[in-house]
């Protein structure tokens, strides 16, 4: 628990790449790599370490380049239509004798004494011999040796990426094996007296190691050959005890965790005394407490432990690097230009990375930002890009249009984002839709049911749910859509009539029975967040029941999905939440109904767009119909049918 | 020799494509895919054949988000600066008593009885109390179970490429095994009586089998799983065979070769034979002889025996339907436009498809196209793009901007562009530039020293290697370049003095001296093309000695470099040539010289590019001069010197 937060130095994002390149360069680490000789059958994707040179001639003989007759040209010479010339047929392998010819197939050798190749179109063959109505060119319609590739020549230049067509070459020009570049060694070394190695030790407070299977990945898709070691506790000396075996074997250690200066941070001070700390701290978040060190001539790299902070540092201080190692050039992954769907705030001074769905709505592109925590592995599978806020920033406004690279090698060809209330139907929906529509994928952001109804109204989603209870008239999501949207003309289709409840641990040991117990000192609630439609349901009930919010313990913690609040059930942190029945069931909870609400989808596409009516198809059929409910708590009777507006 | 021409029918191109995707699609081929199950940290790259949903919530406990105190949120109402609150500091594992706090840092799972954190910034710690001057709102600071992933929730959709953070998160979220799509196995059958498989077998008309190697290579590149048969013989029973036994095990079958209609042709047969032909022949060039097939409903394609033509049809025919056999999206390999360097002829009717170069001469980006044979394997090895004409078109003219398809995943960030004479000290200096400049190559197009001259004219390249020789003054290269770039005032740099002799076999056995023996009946020549300067220099010589051209047997088969010339004297069918001393001797000929010619180089960057210094630089260096020198037959005491125009 040593508080140090000071850093050794913390340096802007792009001063640190550089020094960290420069210093490595300078030590020579990207010169002089080691090769390895390898098949050429073998040597797919490695990279050369030398120009490779023929050995063999292409072709390796005269041959003809056509299906003809082989003849000595200056016997055809005079030959013309009023005077055709006749060689006689000769059987191959025959000797040759002056005013022969040989029958030749594509690719033949050239029978000894022949010098050029008439077409067989343009020869008579008649009783043994062979007519002609014109003289050969010497050489002509011949593949000479050499003409292709000749011995001595270049084939491949060194630090070439070997491709398919470039090991038939290889092969050709009468190479067997070739030196290609080693893959770097890169060791990456877990450390944290909390995390372990298997499920079996997963006790609460620890950590099961994803990390150094999530880096070890990273370096194989980056040309490394990854070596993964034991997990090491937080103590100096058996850190530095790996580091230094590591070095021994490696071209690269990856340190992973206890680099943060405000924990048991051992690594930038084992690092110094194995080597020396280029770099500790960079103004990114996530991602500052890296440690960039030269140790032994060789990079030694301390990343953060939230998987989110790791994979980035990762991006920017480990990639670029192992490429270079393999004379590879940096990778540039594509980017394309985005509108932003909402606001992003950012810390002035520090380089902010975010990572966003991308979807076409309207035929304007929208990066949707997900989740921000460091430790948010959802944001890692669903994002579809990054985007970066520059350090002199404060934010970024929503509808600025921004670079967003891209970082899945293969991107759905569609994205559709649903913005809003969240329910595992929608989940389903996504599933349905993928095996319904070629190459699409539907991304969720869960904002509730009036952030969804905003989102539709920027033209920043195509799907929302909602399940919006106006008071006054005690009807459903219509009062809404007709007073944020009141240009829609349609587009609103119901989904499902679902269960609210209280959802409570299983037995119920507390015996809840309805709202009217929510103000029991003896239980702690847990709340969705405001502008959700379970909570406006809640407040509706309250209201009613004349139960001030601030008797319930527990109001003001908010959660943004109905599975987490299940989830603090679960836990046992809290005794209740309102949710669908769905959530309790997959949680193993108990599940007491309170109310029945209506969610439909408030859908924004183009009037051609096939995607709306595959939706409203899938709504309304009946193996949707079956999954959702067997989901428990959903009435899907009415699915699908499209709501007036 | 059976001389059917006739193609069962055919296609365009995209009718084709058209024909072969629908065909297999209604077939069910891309549908009901078969799954296995595999390790997650083995699952890399690998495509998720069903929806997973997590089994385990992330994080799986409510962890303190901070270094702080873990607190009961009520204990710590009614805290403030002016009143402080001192809570009790309980041991970790002691139980929770009111009033009563623990010390905890991030990630460490919260004690029971605290619902709370207060960040260690904010709190006093003296004589076992923590003293607070704020209240904690219950749930603060802290990360409760299901935050990230709520066991149930969808981890990664169905058809989804694995990527590292993707390991991660199925990892974290409780998995151990994913279901993955198999990769489609794709047997490969190399057929034809003129094919080996062993360089110890290649005798002249004998081809060694590089296609096989090459197209399981691209199998592999494109997520199948390869299996190379042994090579079939030209005989209809033994492809039948092999092309039943591949069905029975694989997912999709390629047949080389025998695919032409104008000779040896069992493909088509045998595969009406097992199934349907669904296209034989497909208008484009190289490639026409394609089969595409549907056998036991699994796609049999039969692609032509030229590699370039090969690899053409296997990114047109295979690609594609491997990566929806696997539920990729097809592959859009990035694009790019560039002004065409020299004319492309083409046949009206025909799609024709051209490897180019690409380079960025002052600013401009140019293609370059590459050899057009389809046996060319150099123009595989060297392309950097591919550019397509349209089959409605005779040709495209030199300068027009057209997109090419870029074909190489790492492609180097600059390509020096080298057209003109052809020299093995270009090659040399390609090698140097590339140890020089980062991310540098050097692509050489042989077009001899007028050529080059015109290139560099028409700004399509960066280098043109010249050795002409004006007859009136006996002087090397600046009259052209006085003539044809009068504008032009410097970038003509000296490389080398070099000999040109007369390549002869060793020994030379037919006793040439010089070019006074070129007319002896009894010796064929082989010329170089005009407009090299080689064929200048003999022109030249020839005119001295009065010896007319047509007395000299070869002088009109040209070809269009100096190694060529040598491998036509090493296979004996000439018995000589004029040309460098470094060919003749890396062929094992034997050399007379007959004159020293001048080589410079004509460079065309703009004035702040580092590659011309680079270039004078490495000329001047005394590496480069010792490399080229040690060729044989070249003098550079004068290399790098800028000649004053």
């Amino acid at each position: 628990m040593g508080k140090n937060k000071a850093y050794l130095n913390c340096l802007q994002r792009d001063e640190a790449q550089a020094l960290w390149r420069k210093r490595l360069s300078d030590s020579g680490y990207f010169e002089g790599l080691p090769a390895e000789p390898l098949p050429v059958t073998a040597a797919l994707g490695r990279v050369t370490a030398r120009t490779v040179y023929a050995r063999q001639s292409v072709p390796h003989y005269n041959g003809s380049a056509m299906d003809g007759i082989a003849v000595y040209a200056p016997d055809t010479y005079g030959a013309q239509e009023t005077a055709p010339e006749r060689l006689t047929l000769l059987p191959a392998g025959a000797p040759f004798a002056p005013g022969g010819c040989y029958m030749v197939d594509t690719g033949d050798a050239m029978p000894d004494g022949t010098n050029a190749v008439i077409m067989i179109e343009d020869v008579h063959i008649a009783e043994g011999k062979a007519e002609i109505i014109a003289a050969a060119a010497p050489w002509q319609h011949v593949r000479i040796i050499g003409e292709d590739i000749v011995a001595g020549e270049l084939v491949i230049p060194e630090h070439h990426v070997i491709a398919p067509v470039d090991i038939a070459a290889l092969l050709a020009a009468g190479l067997d094996t070739v030196a290609v570049i080693k893959k770097p060694k890169v060791a990456v070394i877990p450390t944290g007296d909390e995390i372990v190695a298997t499920r079996a030790e997963l006790q609460p407070g620890a950590i099961l190691d994803v990390n150094s299977h999530m880096l070890a990945a990273a370096v194989t898709e980056w040309g490394g050959e990854a070596v993964r070691k034991t997990i090491v506790s937080d103590r100096r000396e058996a850190i530095q005890q790996a580091v230094v075996e590591s070095l021994a074997e490696s071209d690269m250690v990856i340190i992973n965790a206890g680099t943060s200066a405000g924990r048991e941070d051992y690594t930038a001070q084992v690092l110094s005394a194995i080597g020396e700390v280029l770099v500790h701290g960079v103004a990114i978040k996530p991602g500052k407490p890296v440690v960039l060190s030269l140790c032994q001539g060789k990079p030694v790299i301390g990343l953060p432990g939230y998987p989110v902070s790791a994979m980035l540092t990762a991006e920017l201080f480990v990639r670029d690097v192992l490429l270079a190692r393999q004379k590879l050039p940096p990778q540039a992954p594509p980017q394309m230009e985005a509108a932003l769907a909402k606001t992003v705030a950012s810390t002035i001074g520090m380089e902010e990375y975010v990572r966003v769905s991308i979807g076409d709505v309207q035929g304007r592109w929208i990066a949707a930002p997900l989740s921000r925590g460091a430790g948010m592995m959802s944001s890692l599978t669903k994002a579809q890009g990054i985007i970066r806020v520059d350090r002199g920033s404060a934010g970024l406004p929503a509808g600025l249009v921004l670079p967003v690279t891209l970082l899945r090698k293969h991107r759905p060809a569609r994205t559709i984002l649903a913005v809003g209330s969240h329910d595992l139907a929608l989940e389903l929906l996504g599933l349905f839709l993928r095996r319904r529509l070629d190459n699409i994928s539907l991304s969720c952001a869960n904002v509730g049911s009036m952030g969804g109804i905003m989102a539709i109204r920027n033209k920043e989603a195509h799907i929302a749910g909602i399940h919006l209870l106006d008071e006054p008239s005690g009807c459903y999501n219509i009062p809404f859509v007709k007073k944020y949207l009141p240009d829609r003309k349609g587009g609103l289709v119901h989904l499902a009539m679902r269960e609210q409840g209280l959802i409570v641990r299983p037995g119920n040991p507390k015996g809840i029975t309805g709202f009217g117990d929510l103000a029991r000192p003896d239980l702690a609630y847990i709340n969705r967040q405001r502008g959700s439609g379970t909570r406006m349901l809640l407040d509706y009930e309250l209201n009613k029941a004349g139960i001030p919010a601030a008797a319930i313990t527990g109001y003001d913690k908010e959660v943004g999905t109905h599975m987490a609040v299940a989830a603090s059930v679960a836990s046992g942190t809290v005794d209740t939440g309102l949710g669908v029945r769905a959530s309790a069931l997959a949680l193993g909870l108990d599940f007491i109904p309170v109310a029945q609400e209506q969610y439909d989808l408030l859908l924004n596409f183009l009037p051609d767009d096939d995607c709306q009516p595959a939706i409203i198809d899938i709504l309304q059929s009946a193996e949707f119909r079956r999954e959702v409910e067997s989901l428990g708590g959903y009435d899907l009777r009415d699915a699908g049918r499209v709501i007036p507006l």
